[in-house]
């Protein structure tokens, strides 16, 4: 008998995506029900990752994984099969608008995340659940004409971003995100079927203003005007926590919440009712 | 010491209004958290009701309440005020489009509702959450034109039904019944700045194809046919229970949820998505 | 597909033996998570205990067993495993000392207890958890003697009642009622090393004081200065409720519980921290 | 309105006596529905520690306190009381017997234990919940002398080494050990009665083997044998996680435990069940 480690075999496997403060704290959430595997582009902070999971009593493993490369996320999916059943993803990973370009954007937070969906629904079964995280952003815009959903619709295409770039003349990493959001939580509405025929949930979670050292630094940078003022105007008069956005992603991976797929939940503060 | 009661002074109050079956299964939910008022309007079943609930172990008082009648809803104001703190309010009453005509049903599922949510605005504080139970019905057609919303954003106008007839040609109980759970889910939206200022949300909770003895007939009546297609094309292939919208207004009246207000929380197993 | 029914085959089944206010109330509880199976003796109450379980929402069976037969067992071994995966038993099922005789309460508490937990064990996987209730009266005496605890360890020999009478002379209801309740929680320790070969978890929880119909009654009669004078003693100053009794049961099965066999949960108000 | 910061003043306040890894995983468990305040001996880790649960969404502030200075507990009662109502105390502090003498131990875990519980009497009210950190090794011996057991029960007395070591002969950290755990436990239900007159709960949780980095070092060291042994004997058949330590702690501070004080809850895996 192996001693000093966390080894729960009795627990189902969490898959997170996201190696960034929310997917540490998503991992930790879902490590007190679930085995977690966590898979993180930046492999050299990954053993640092599983220790600091492993110190709190969890059992993790944390694995490199790329999303935007189909391989590697073959890989992570025949990683996660060899351990047991796939029982909840979590997906966490994202490129804010200030860390990437409108196609890097767009490559991570739409192509990335539906490779991760792909993968994952050839491991779902009776009672898996995935959770995308989105984002408040994904609401706040009218949505985009119904040429500009079409192509959205399908990102793997190989003509994906000629077509909707001669749609889209402003290539902005502002508008990618909105649009790469606006189609995650889509792909959880159209993908339901899909999930459903399995027995599986399928929900978008969107968070709006949370107290994360990114959004922090988002306060003094260029957008920093823009956010003081939704926050200003959220009903709640606080930015939410990344203990909040955990409980909203364990509750919507419960079974407390067997009935609840194919939709979105918006864990904002009421920033977007008082705005919109 | 009084004995053989379910005395449970150490626990804040939950104020249910509706005591059909869901009516009953959110008092018995809420009931594990929380000191329970039950307003119903039918006083002769309140007794039994109040039986029903302490043999279970709950802390429950059922009063009358016509929420048609704004003294009525002043009185429970006052009956739950004497009592202690309102943590929690869960709306379920409602009228189905079978059971009333036109002006019933928009007086019972949205006059009814807007005074309960006036008066409980004046009970909140700090913590305290609203949750009104809506329905799939608000978001299955498009959105009413901006005329008719702008009045039904007044139901208490005194000219509310003229201004509001002379926009409805066909005042029919189906249509009333959409247009109020449309309301009601604005209705939350609108309202949660005033509810933030005390620290306190407002939600509404949407749910789909639910299996209870009124949803039952309604399968063999005029609209079966109707569900059954919405039922065929639910990804979950499944009706949902009265323990899965328990659990949605229980999660969404805990802390659990305490940056969620302003928004509704769909549990429909998918139809939306499928259909919409 | 069928509608109107609560169909809940994507959960796991909990057992609960016990048709009383208590066993009520904890199958209620269970039926949050999981297909309820209610064996209860009285099989005219049956149909109604049924209806009332489906109108909470909850996927539940109620079905015929007398507990002390071991073919009756059997066949509720047989009728449980034919639905699926035993996740949790509660056995709830008691007689109090004014219900019984010396060998009635010894033959329901202990040996059909140890019926239950043999039969039981033979379907537990991983997972599997089982919670006995037991009581305050199981820890409130000093324990019997070497010599009568190695009879009461093996309530199937066929001459149980004549080693255990030959050591006991006063044959009360009482302290049948005593003994059983030792016997009991004396069994989740013995038995867990059987229980964790399987991966499954055995415990006994002792309530106290609760509030139920049973127990006011006690209050008026021939123990009724003995319970009140407890009632004072009780750190907490009140009874517990129903309510409390299902937290404890809930908690017991769920995974939270995972490191937890082989012992006792006291779920008294302090009552035997302030008499002992 | 500042930003980037984790401000809950709408949560109760959570203390927790203890900055190792069992601390740690408590305050970050607690800290899902407490503000926490984490009291540490070693204030040079501190402002790392503060760092650590920030980083996880957590309004935490840590500070240091000697627990066997009355004064330093004074202090950190007064620190607490300025911040708001406290919900709860999860004392996790110990000294285990590799690392510290006899006198130490008894110092560390039972004066210091004393003070805390002294201390934070009063500052509880209706819902305070009190938990204390014991351990397997309070359970797993004969009870000592009724004389001893008077002598423990003082350990405030001015003459308590004195009058202890005149009946205890062999003065060693192992046995100190086994006496405080045991003395703590014994605490929790000698005081149930005056927490009670608040309205408040003591208790204690006896973790069995736990996979911590503190018990990996002792299966190597001296008492290395007999914890493999134990192991081995152990029905689960695994070391426990502090997952699970965190699971019980939440359980028992939570409304759902709000019947159980002067009592302790066994988290070992069966453990004492196998071996007693």
């Amino acid at each position: 008998m192996r001693t000093g480690v966390n080894d729960r075999s009795d627990l189902p496997i969490a898959l997170v995506i996201g190696g960034g403060g929310m997917g540490m704290s998503t991992a930790r959430r879902l490590g007190q029900s679930h085995r977690i595997i966590l898979a993180s582009l930046t492999a050299d902070k990954n053993p640092k990752r599983e220790e600091l999971l492993r110190e709190d009593g969890i059992d993790a493993t944390v694995t490199q994984c790329d999303i935007t490369d189909p391989e590697s996320v073959a890989d992570l999916g025949r990683f996660v099969a060899e351990r047991g059943q796939l029982r909840t993803l979590a997906h966490v990973a994202a490129l804010s608008p200030a860390t990437g370009d409108w196609r890097t954007v767009l490559t991570a937070n739409l192509i990335g995340v539906t490779h991760i969906e792909r993968m994952c629904l050839g491991l779902a079964t009776q009672g898996t659940a995935a959770i995308f995280v989105s984002s408040l952003a994904a609401h706040r815009s009218d949505p985009p004409s119904d040429e500009i959903i079409s192509v959205l619709d399908d990102p793997l295409a190989p003509d994906f971003f000629e077509r909707l770039e001669a749609l889209v003349p402003e290539q902005e990493s502002v508008l990618a995100y909105r649009l790469s959001k606006f189609s995650v939580n889509r792909m959880c509405r159209r993908r339901a079927s899909e999930w459903g025929a399995r027995g599986a949930r399928i929900v978008s979670m969107s968070p709006g203003l949370i107290a994360t050292p990114m959004g922090a630094r988002e306060f003094s940078g260029q957008s920093g005007e823009l956010k003081r003022e939704l926050l200003r105007s959220t009903p709640l008069q606080r930015e939410g926590t990344m203990v909040e956005t955990a409980d909203a992603i364990e509750f919507l991976a419960s079974e407390r919440a067997s009935f609840i797929t194919g939709t979105d939940l918006l864990v904002d503060g009421g920033t977007l009712a008082a705005v919109r």
